[in-house]
């Protein structure tokens, strides 16, 4: 995932929020929030080409492996921030708004890009249903948790919170091996219907300059640490940015939080789509999807276990409508291997109505 | 859309429902009711030729536009005359039974009628399925206030009036902006997909007499005022009817007034199928979908602001479970491009059980 | 449907069940139900495998009747059994296990079983979708008294329990007139396109040696005696069985009493993947949700009505998502006529999830 030259600039604020965190200026939380954002951004992009790099180096099977684990190390590493900081309900709200934004404001945007300016964008349609029917997997998985609590609340008066820890994390390790399985169906027994980019998390372009192993690594790890330094910095804001501005946490998690951790990925794909390789596009919105839904959030949960304050897989009504509906059209959309300017403004479309919703919904008092 | 000489005769309930409504008789509201309903049928379908009869002299993307516009401008009238009359959970009930009665009962009784007399019914796919994306996004649209609502009640006790509305009028207005690029897409950019017949509205047939322009003009005048007086007629009875016959003011909604205004579209599709021409039927149905949710929905909710009682997009949880059921049952029938006796049967049933769903339930006595 | 070799050795048990029965030993109901079990199972496939020769014999018309409708003969005597013990609830639990335990246990280890071997596995089309879309109808049929039930509950406090049974027992009714559509559609008018096996029920594999027709009645008659003498020994022991093994009654009729009355034809069925006859596996698995939904529920609804406890068609939240989830599941791996070993998991994957969801829930101290 090459960084476009006009993302680069950006970076110019990975010093500015380092400063504005020593000395807080007049527009505190809300201008170290919106410079943390920006400066996430390019570092994120400069991951994901790092990890690229690293992976032509070392072959293509060690290389896909790589893009697929670390492909959205951006987000793990926030919503790790986020956990170790106990705030569990923006974790989840952007593991939400990752799949909603990659399925939705994603593949939209790039359909409406590539279809201003050609007539029909195909892609291949056997790899977009493989990626289809494990969100689809992921979906359920994601429903299941809330539907015993509504089920076990209206039952019994009983405590019910030991059953629905066991339950999400059983959840979440069948969701691990799932992901495993599709890297293994990915990377070796039906490599050859990825060939056109849609590899399990990032495709392949190899339109760019080729970096030293050494380098490659050095990026990483640097780019790696600013993210980690800069998402401690954006989560100590949330609280106060919310109150601010009069946002609810589901919002600044399912949108915000979302957009900052994809923003990079978001632009590789509209420009890859502006050149009619519908495949790369959505290699990076479906493989990301993929890679939230069946890696990173049941790392999260693995890993809430660790802190010992255990995170269950369960989510409010609305967002697990969101998921549902986006899982839903992207796959009545993009299950015909075609698609137009129209579909993207559909899909546009659902995505700013489903951020309407978490716009105006008060916030919920009684998150357990 | 040219009205079958087996149609013209009801047009003799013009003048009786006119006299019934002054001279009320024995049998009063349910025999006004009757034959207002028995009048609307031909008017509606007179609109609905002129219309066409006046687009193909002005010239096709004018005319598309016009077909478009004014397909369904007898439920459009029905609607600001109950709405006029504060009767908003009828205007909304006929909302969803017009988007139910066309994608169940006007495709299964095509599929049928057709599929009786040819082995396989052939369409394109293509039309289909852009039309079909456009109507999920509806049904999204039309879930997310309800989701809204029940979960704004599960947290809080304060009133929401004000939230609802705005984001109510937030989606009529992206459902509007988006069927202006449904109109684009089918009579612009994308015109070759739909030469079938799919337009988005109403499909052309050349095949009857060719009417003068001003003919048009006068026909569609006098149909539209004859249509306003008896909708005038109809929607005052509707209290005293529902009361006589025991029925709830959502099934009139839903299942008699969908049916009475969508009637004369009903014959025209089911006729094409029997011709084998089921591009032209689907057209008819999908395309008649398409308009009352993008169109006519939010232009009645924005009429509503006009007359100072806003209406909501919030619809209840059987409406709701409808429409979803109608269209992704239309989705996984049409999607394939092909259809056939069976499957007319199964829209026809899946009609039959909502039917039977809005029949049995109790009327809500809190509604808002 | 052939009993291979492997599973006559299980006939053992029949005698070994009537002695638990007639002299309890330690570990008494929990051998019992499990020696049951165990012999059930060769049991139904002789069955099986009898109607299949008896229909061979009889002509291809009646022989498809005879194993559309007898085909679940094994879970209509047990269903029967537990309805006249007032186990409504298993009953209930025992269909939805039956549909998902078809959809994505079946489904997904002849995928996943055919795809270890082969690399893409193909399949009618045509034919699973026309059987697809009636599975939809059937879901749609499972949902509408349980939205009716929560709408009406939330309504009034009016006893509705007449309309409940008068709802439930007309789309009963609708169902089964869609189960005889499907029969002619099947048998008569689009008879060709089965030919590959997925027939309403049962497929027709010819590589067995045939029996008399004599034989084949002995056999059926014989087997149908024993499974219902079984299944009268198996519906005693639920209940203690069920308090030993700490286990729900939902989630003995959903996972365990459902895969007992199938497992003969999940073996027939994974048994057939492995030699790439995807078009046989799939006529059984989708055969037999279909039977299950559009058959054997309705009349033992209608039977119920006969016994005068009338059951309805009221389904728990959990088993609506579950078929819900494993319908459209299906309908998206199997709607483009070929799978493969990922897809198997998948499927997989899902029950396991849903089976776990059962296993969590607590009791329903409440259920009526």
């Amino acid at each position: 995932m090459s960084l476009k030259p006009s993302l680069h600039w950006l970076l110019v604020f990975v010093p500015v929020a380092v400063v504005l965190r020593i000395w807080p200026v007049l527009g505190g939380d809300v201008a170290l929030f919106v410079c943390c954002a920006l400066a996430i951004v390019p570092l994120a992009g400069l991951m994901g080409h790092a990890t690229e790099q690293l992976g032509n180096k070392l072959g293509a099977g060690v290389g896909g492996f790589l893009n697929a684990t670390f492909g959205n190390a951006a987000e793990l590493i926030i919503g790790l921030i986020a956990l170790s900081k106990g705030l569990t309900d923006v974790v989840k709200a952007s593991i939400t708004g990752s799949i909603i934004g990659n399925l939705l404001l994603v593949f939209g945007a790039s359909a409406l890009a590539g279809g201003a300016h050609y007539r029909e964008l195909r892609f291949n349609r056997s790899a977009m249903r493989a990626s289809m029917s494990s969100l689809s997997l992921a979906v359920v998985a994601l429903i299941i948790p809330t539907v015993f609590h509504i089920t076990a609340d209206a039952r019994s008066a009983g405590s019910r919170a030991a059953s629905e820890q066991n339950l999400s994390l059983a959840i979440a390790v069948v969701l691990f091996l799932c992901y495993i399985c599709v890297l293994i169906f990915s990377l070796k027994t039906h490599r050859q219907l990825f060939r056109g980019g849609l590899q399990s998390g990032k495709p392949c372009s190899d339109d760019e300059v080729s970096w030293s192993r050494a380098r490659a690594i050095v990026v990483l790890i640097v780019a790696t640490a600013l993210v980690a330094l800069l998402s401690e910095f954006l989560v100590g804001t949330i609280e106060s940015v919310r109150a601010q501005l009069g946002l609810t946490e589901v919002f600044v998690g399912v949108i915000i939080v979302a957009i900052i951790g994809n923003a990079a990925e978001h632009s590789t794909a509209v420009m890859s789509a502006l050149k009619n390789k519908m495949d790369l596009s959505l290699g990076i919105a479906i493989g990301s999807s993929l890679q939230i839904a069946l890696f990173v959030a049941p790392v999260l949960l693995f890993i809430s276990h660790l802190f010992g304050a255990p995170m269950t897989l369960e989510f409010t009504l609305p967002e697990i409508v969101a998921v549902a509906v986006a899982v839903q059209l992207a796959f009545q959309i993009g299950g015909d291997g075609e698609t137009n300017w129209l579909e993207g403004v559909q899909l546009l479309s659902v995505y700013l109505v489903l951020a309407l919703l978490f716009y105006y919904l008060p916030p919920d008092a009684t998150r357990h």
